[in-house]
């Protein structure tokens, strides 16, 4: 830190100069003004970490800021803040654990690596009196992580229930407009610019949404949750036909995060659903993202807003680094991510949902019966049945009360293996629907 | 501040136990554990000052702990923090005052006092190095006040669009499900405990709304804005023929309170307003309350949850006591209210908004030519207009394109002076409608 005139200067550095990069530099550029009076030090950016560069980019950088050492800009001596936008696991990692252990506060918008490796990121702030921020990583330009650790900090989080994936958001969303298919309506996603063309499975397989589900359990119930702790299906064995089945149910398929205090513990997983249209949350459209979080006193709250894009993001990105240098000023660091509940974490077989079953059976007598004692012997409660004939087959839409996934799972199974049953056309999990 | 084995323990006192007071006793109580694993020390409630210590309450409180001298209470040595949740100006000024002035720590849901006497508020916390927090004051449980301040720091606010009261919007929402007028929905939301039986005025006539409204434009845009600021309508001159005009136009009415950026100052009014019935906010029901934040980089994010209520309310309440005893803990204070800004107000004729104007007109040729040449001689554009016509007369909506407030209200002081013009049947403001 060093003094000009009446006010002190902070040195930053920034890991990272794509879309979010970008606008983070050019902001920290044009706002510098209101940065500096809210809060209380100016910002100076002494340095750039890229892969290329020689390589064309939306903002101009001095060329002698540039540089491709990340490695020896993260513990360059006189640098306060480290901004990491590269993404990815490796050498981020490594290069914030650096900084962390140089004593630099740290701001990030990496899910993955915060999904994974939380615990010894916090450690080695805790360790160096330094912060780590990472509001952007999860639900871009929404403050969601600020308003669950300090706002909600007197209450009890229920659940979390989110869209925090804007790419499977659009392709969802493009399959319930338009009736394509998910290869479609993929390939659309894709030539938009939505989709990555070569690698999709991030999105589409439902890795960042167990990402960001991990985070946002760590933070709600105080207890360290990994991504690979979360279970997880992506959408790219949703159909045509599913989305019309919702569509009769007056549901629409979205992938959601949950994350719930369940059994004493902490059930977290990514899945398509079925969600009534009348919920706020069928209402996201695009690539926006929208989270619910139900608390003990609070009741449910919704926060709704841009889930990704380098101007909403770097928006997040700009909150985090105002806190980190007021913070700094003052000679102290945030509050720490608290872990002390340490509530164990609930299987998914134990994970309480409802299904939809669709089923093609005989159209003749005494066909019922056994389907409905499939139920019944595992405990599954229906709450509606519905028949419809064609010619020799009858179609067979269930939809069942709460139940364990495992019990719902082994009457699948067992539906599955009736002569009855010619086929199960569609299986789906129903949420945020109140259960009578 | 008193250590008993390895945790500190700060004192706590309560100005008021009514039921938000009674909400936040219980939750001290019953959420001990939790809140002293996050906030880093015990905290125990020394003292809970109410005017009758004999009156029946929700919670029990030991009658050692209740007194009637509040004034004691506040600066009594050893207590930390002073939680006040009476309301109204007086006494609960001088009572801050004095609580700030004696080193102690303020958390309040008071917005009528937060509305006006803000500065000299913050003014002595900072004198005394103390902290001043009130997240409860402006939609209840919705975390909002610690988002604009610190998760938007680094963007620029443009616009905040919100339905803060929910007995308005519950007397709303009645007359435009039922067709009621104004007296019945009042009488009923009076019957259910919704508005004050004495003196529902504060509601209905928008000074509820004008006070939250002063206290987010003075944290949205850096500048000190009081409820004298605010440029307020209330709810009672809505007539059950506005809402269904609005139903006509595919809208809903709300009492909208908003704040925005314009013509270099800050707008800050309350009125009842059409928005279009598939805006978010159309779908706010009831008693809940949301939000609408426009900003420069983050887009348009959206807050929504219980806008008041004991246990809500205390959820707000309970996450700055988190807060404060955090920042006690580590011997500083949270970020102060930004002012440097000092931008200046815009007066309401200067505010830019659009009209629905409904006229009873003669039906018969000519008639339309001069009332769309009072809309031009004013400026004043025309988006839509439909004449229908009923016997003798006809009955002519028109919408505008957005104008400023004086033009749109000297173009209705001329529409009502032509003869031509029967009647002006109901002129209402459109809001959060994109205009092209």
């Amino acid at each position: 830190m060093r003094t000009t005139g009446d006010r002190a200067t902070l040195k930053v550095v920034l890991l990272g100069c794509g879309v979010v990069g970008a606008a983070v530099y050019r902001l920290l550029a044009e706002q510098s003004a209101d940065l500096s009076a809210r809060a209380g030090a100016a910002l100076e950016v002494v340095g750039v970490a890229v892969r290329d560069p020689g390589r064309p980019r939306t903002v101009t950088v001095p060329p002698d800021l540039l540089t491709t050492d990340a490695g020896a800009l993260v513990t360059r001596p006189g640098v306060d803040i480290v901004i990491e936008l590269m993404g990815g696991i490796e050498p981020a990692r490594t290069l914030l654990l650096a900084a962390l252990n140089a004593g630099k506060s740290v701001v990030t918008a990496n899910k993955a690596l915060l999904a994974s490796h939380s615990a010894e990121l916090h450690e080695a702030a805790r360790r160096n009196n330094a912060d780590i921020y990472y509001e952007a990583a999860v639900a871009g330009a929404i403050p969601l992580l600020r308003p669950l650790r300090e706002s909600l900090a007197g209450d009890e989080v229920r659940r979390v229930l989110g869209i925090v994936n804007g790419t499977t958001n659009y392709i969802l969303d493009k399959m319930d407009t338009s009736g394509a298919d998910f290869g479609a309506a993929l390939t659309e996603a894709q030539d938009l610019g939505y989709a990555e063309k070569d690698d999709p499975g991030t999105d589409v397989e439902g890795y960042d949404a167990a990402a960001k589900a991990a985070i946002l359990a760590s933070i709600a119930f105080h207890t360290e949750v990994t991504a690979a702790d979360v279970y997880r299906e992506g959408i790219t064995q949703v159909t045509a036909a599913d989305i019309a089945s919702a569509r009769t149910l007056g549901c629409v398929v979205k992938l959601l995060a949950i994350c719930e205090r369940s059994h004493g513990g902490v059930s977290a997983r990514v899945y398509p659903a079925m969600i009534p249209r009348e919920h706020p949350l069928a209402a996201v459209r695009g690539a926006y993202n929208a989270v619910f979080v139900e608390a003990e006193s609070a009741g449910r709250l919704m926060f709704y807003g841009a889930g990704a894009g380098g101007q909403p993001t770097a928006s997040a990105v700009l909150g985090d680094i105002v806190t980190v240098v007021r913070n700094r000023l003052a000679g102290l660091r945030g509050p720490d991510a608290s872990t002390y509940a340490e509530l164990p974490l609930v299987p998914i077989g134990d994970a309480l949902t409802r299904y939809y079953v669709q089923l093609d059976v005989a159209d003749r007598p005494g066909v019922l019966a056994p389907i409905a004692d499939a139920f019944a012997q595992h405990g599954v409660s229906i709450k509606a049945m519905r028949q419809e004939g064609r010619g020799d087959d009858a179609n067979l839409l269930i939809v069942t009360h709460t139940a364990r996934e495992d019990d719902l799972a082994q009457t699948v199974a067992s539906l599955s293996a009736m002569t009855a049953v010619r086929k199960v056309a569609s299986v789906m999990r129903v949420e945020a629907e109140d259960d009578e």
